[in-house]
């Protein structure tokens, strides 16, 4: 949990937005962002870009959860639902672990736990371990 | 230009994030970020979330150009290049426009005019004109 | 079932390249393809757009299982092992069902069950009804 | 133009779709697909996965020109105008060429030059060569 908190504070993007990490395992991650008017866009809906920073979180931890760094090739995005209020989670599965590539789907869910959006996306993993004290796990 | 200040003041987490919108027309828009601390990741280059925020916000604003709203559906990025320092520019332009649907690829580039990214995405124009003093353009 | 078989023989594409609907519900299809010599790329494992082609067909059959004639308007594949022989399958499952949107993921695997390629597909909902003695369902 | 000749030849699902590879260079290109009834979907238009197809040799013969394999991790395609008949034309640009990774995109237009569909991919770069008697180039 330590760890967790070293990680999010490296994030110095996600904490900047305030996405938070509740949870990692090998594999998998879980995120959240309580929604505030910051995220909001131009017609006081929650942006595009601050719900594809709450699952990237996710989708990052869970990455780089093997403990090798882990940097993003690719993702899509696929938005289901507008949501203007309270907090959406990201989840973060793992679909596939390679050696050199990894891929990922996230789900983004508000608190009806409807699906608010999709996001699919793969890494490329490094030969690079991260570095546990600066980084993270 | 006094509307561009205005869509950009609206979009709450555009401006939050330190984009700027530089140049908008109709299906085409150009925006730049100037790379931060707060816009790092963990192993200190410049975030992909922060990056899509960039893309975005050209996305958004070639594509609510002609006056409707236009909601995005769908979007793919991939990334090509870490930076860690300087500005970014994204460039959308107009790739289809069709009553309901309209497709924008956006391309995102350093100060050596080297591509970063590249960004395809699909909007939903609602019938719902753009309220043109609070929004834009 | 005979309103299956309806559908699969008016799309010549998948009939051509061999690809047999197995189940088709509300939101929901699996299709199969078996593997032949003319399903290869030039360095004989399954094409890419051999596996493309199946999912779609999933993806199709689910999209338009409403009775709405429904269009792609985006897809974004992943590919995440090599095939080179054997049955494969798709399951397309409906994540998001608006008037006009509607969107599906669709999971390619192979007969050990490991997935072969992930699959996320947005079609625009017409509102023609399909002609069901033409069409489907 | 022999060579181009035997690459066709060996990837055997192009072939049988009805695919020609027009041209190709170092990261570029160019594909086309003459439509028939075996193309078309169960509303007579012009199928997906045949555009995609069509778009996917470009690719392959486009990121597989440096003779280096390379292989589809990921894709994403946006279909933009319906078609019925005639030739449509594929022309693969390469965006970025990195030692392990490549991304290309791919535009499909039809005989009077609109944009049918847009295409972006990325692929591995296998350590190994092409075998050039067999394949290509």
């Amino acid at each position: 949990m330590e760890n967790l908190r070293q990680f999010f504070k490296n994030d110095k993007f996600a904490e900047y937005v305030g996405i938070q990490l509740l949870e990692v395992d090998k594999g998998y991650a879980k995120a959240k962002l309580e929604l505030a008017k910051h995220h909001l866009n131009g017609i006081d809906i929650a942006h595009g870009a601050a719900i594809f920073s709450l699952a990237d979180l996710a989708f990052a931890a869970a990455s780089n959860s093997h403990g090798n760094a882990a940097v993003a090739i690719n993702v899509s995005i696929s938005y289901l639902k507008a949501v203007t209020e309270g907090i959406l989670f990201a989840e973060a599965k793992e679909v596939s672990l390679k050696p050199k590539l990894a891929t990922y789907t996230v789900q983004i869910t508000d608190e009806q736990d409807d699906i608010i959006a999709i996001f699919q996306g793969t890494v490329y993993r490094k030969k690079d371990k991260l570095n546990v004290q600066k980084n993270f796990p």
